[in-house]
C-alpha cells in the first residue's frame, strides 16, 4: 500500500473496537473527512463487511479513503495476553501495524484499552529515554480544559516516570493546542506533615530541575480549577480519579433528572428550563474530550472511550490528526533527548 | 471538673477552630443541645470570650452546657510540629485532653486537620493492634451514602494498613448506622493486565482472610454508585479523590449558576426551576455529611470542616455524639482483638 499524498495526514482507524463497531466508527471517519480536506483514512476490518458498509461513500473520498482487510477483533473483554499473542490479523493490530509501516500517521481505536497499549507498545516500541508509555486524557475545568497523565497503563511509578510523564504531557499541549510551555503541575496532598509520598516528593524535585514550566505542587480540586495545563500523577491515582469524577457526574446527572421529572410541576419547570440544561450539558460535554493519547511511543495512536458515539469518535479522530500534524514523537523525542544533557544531569 | 451525669453523653468542643470559630460553633452547639438532651457539652477556649458570647444561653441548658478555659488557639496554616509542641494551652489540644481525662466522651474541631490527628495521636495513644489512626468521612451516592477511609493520614501505606482502614471503617457503619456486616471495598483499578499495585493485592488477600463483609476489588466510580458501604484507599488517593471531587462538584454547580444567569430568559426559567434546584441541592448537601473521624484512638475525636456553617458543624456534633454512645473505641479494639486471634493468624 502506497501513500497517495504524502503531504496528507493518514489515520488508521480500527474499524471493529468499541461498543458500537463500525454503525459509529464509519460515519464517525467521513464526518471527519467531510471537516479535514488534509486528511485520509484506512478503515480496518473484516474487508467485505466494511466494503459493504462503506456503499457510495467510496466514491465521495476517492483516494482518501481506502480499506484495509483485518480478519480478527479483539474483544472488550479479552484477557491482553491473549490479544497480544493470539490475534496478530486483529483490526486494532494491523491499524498500528500501519504506523510502524508508515503507511498511516497514527491510528486511533475504541477497543480494549490494555490490549491497545500492549499491541502499541509492542509494535511501535517506546521512544529513547521513556521507561512506560502513559495514557492521557482531556478534562473540562471551570474555563478551559486539563490534560491529565497516567491514567492507568502505570502503578507503582518511580521519580522518573512522573518526570517523563511531565514531559510528554508538555509535549501533547504543545501539539495539540499550539501552545509553548505549558504549565505542568504534580498531584499531591496538601497536609503540611504529609505532603505526599516519598516518590512524589522526590518527583517533585525532577520536575523544578527539567526545565519545564512546572508549577509545583497541586491538589485535587486543582484538577477541575484548571490550576495547571497539565496534571502528572501516576496510573493508579489517576485511574481512581478519573472514574471517581464519571461516577460523581453520572450521580449528579441522574439526581437531576429525578428531580425535574418528579411531579407534573417539576416536569413543567424542566420544559421551561430546557435550553439552559442544555447549555450546561453542551459546557460539559465529555464527548468533546474524548481521544487519549498514549504517550511515549515511536508512532501515535489514540484512545476512543468505548461507549463514544460519532460526535465522540470524531473529536478523538480529529485530535489523532492534529497531534500527527504537528509529530507529536517527534517533539517528545527531542525534548527527551534535551533533557539527557541538561538538566537530568545536573540533578543526579 | 466532675461528670454531672454519668449516662449523658458529653462533647468537648474546640470552640475557636475552622474558619468561622465561636460564631459557628456556639449556635451549633446549642441547637446540638436542643436536639438532644441526654447530651452535654464543654466549650473549649478564652474563658472571658466564651463566656460573653454564650450570655443567656448559660441558663437554657444548665449544667448541661460548661465552659472550659483554653488560652491559645491553633491557626489553621499553623505548622503541625508548632501545634504540637508550643500550644499546650491549645483550645484544640484541651478538648483532646478532657476525653483523656474522662470528662468528655468525644472532642470535636473544624481546626487545622494535620494539628489535630497528631495531637489526637500523641494525647490518645492508638488502640491495640492499630499502627495508624485513619481519617474517615462520609460521601452521598446515587441512593445513600458511603464512607471512605482513609483520607489524608496516611500515604506509602502497607496491606495491613488497609486490613486495619477495613476494620475501623466498618466499626464506624455499625456504630453510627446500627448495621451488622457492612460491606467493604478495596478502592483499585481495574485495567485487567494492571490490577492495581502489590500493596493493594495483598491487602486483598488480608481483607478476604479478616471475616469482614468484604466485597473485594472496586473502581472509582464504584464511590458514587455505593457499591459497598465502605471504601478503602490509602490517604493519598482517598484524599486525591476527596478535593477532585469538591473540584468537580464546585465547577458544575458555577457552571449551572452561570448557564442560569446568562440573560433575562434564562433568569425567568431560573425562577420557575427555584424548587427543582432547591430539592437538588438538598440531596446532595455535603453539609449534612460533615464530621470526618478520626479512627484507631483510645477514645473519639470528630473533625469538621474548616469552612462548615451551624447547620454542618451541628451535623458533625450529633455524629460525635452517636459514635460516643455507640462506645465506637471499644467496638474497633475488640474487633481488633478477634482478628489478632482468629482469621489473620490463618492468613500469615
Amino acid at each position: 500500500m502506497t501513500r497517495p499524498d504524502t503531504m496528507a495526514i493518514t489515520i488508521a482507524v480500527d474499524c471493529m473496537g468499541g461498543d458500537h463497531g463500525p454503525s459509529v466508527t464509519l460515519p464517525a471517519t467521513f464526518d471527519f473527512l467531510r471537516r479535514d480536506p488534509d486528511c485520509a483514512a484506512i478503515l480496518v476490518g473484516p474487508q467485505e463487511q466494511l466494503h459493504a458498509a462503506v456503499g457510495k461513500a467510496s466514491n465521495e473520498f476517492g483516494a482518501r479513503l481506502r480499506i484495509h482487510n483485518a480478519t480478527e477483533v479483539v474483544t472488550m473483554s479479552e484477557p491482553v495476553a491473549s490479544a497480544l499473542r493470539n490475534k496478530k490479523d486483529s483490526s486494532m493490530r494491523v491499524a498500528v501495524n500501519l504506523v510502524k509501516q508508515g503507511d498511516a500517521d497514527a491510528a486511533i481505536s475504541a477497543g480494549n484499552t490494555g490490549a491497545l497499549m500492549a499491541i502499541s507498545r509492542f509494535v511501535l516500541k517506546t521512544l529513547p529515554g521513556i521507561d512506560r508509555p502513559a495514557i492521557a486524557t482531556i478534562l473540562p475545568t471551570e474555563h478551559g480544559h486539563v490534560y491529565v497523565l497516567d491514567l492507568g497503563a502505570n502503578v507503582d511509578c518511580q521519580p522518573e516516570h512522573l518526570l517523563q510523564f511531565g514531559i510528554m504531557g508538555a509535549m501533547l499541549v504543545s501539539a495539540l493546542e499550539h501552545r509553548d510551555g505549558p504549565s505542568v503541575g504534580l498531584l499531591n496532598i496538601g497536609e503540611e506533615d504529609i505532603k505526599g509520598n516519598e516518590t512524589v516528593k522526590l518527583a517533585g524535585e525532577l520536575l523544578k530541575a527539567s526545565g519545564l514550566n512546572f508549577y509545583g505542587n497541586i491538589e485535587g480540586n486543582d484538577i477541575y480549577k484548571g490550576t495547571t495545563d497539565v496534571v502528572v500523577c501516576d496510573g493508579f491515582v489517576g485511574n481512581v480519579v478519573l472514574k471517581a469524577s464519571e461516577g460523581l457526574a453520572t450521580m449528579v446527572a441522574n439526581g437531576l433528572k429525578e428531580e425535574f421529572s418528579r411531579n407534573i410541576f417539576t416536569k413543567l419547570s424542566a420544559l421551561v428550563a430546557l435550553p439552559v440544561i442544555k447549555a450546561f450539558k453542551r459546557r460539559f460535554d465529555h464527548r468533546a474530550y474524548n481521544g487519549a493519547s498514549l504517550l511515549g511511543l515511536k508512532g501515535i495512536v489514540f484512545k476512543s472511550h468505548g461507549s463514544a458515539d460519532i460526535f465522540a469518535f470524531d473529536c478523538a479522530l480529529e485530535r489523532a490528526a492534529e497531534a500527527a500534524r504537528n509529530r507529536l514523537p517527534e517533539k517528545i523525542a527531542a525534548r527527551m533527548a534535551a533533557m539527557t544533557v541538561q538538566p537530568l544531569a545536573q540533578s543526579l
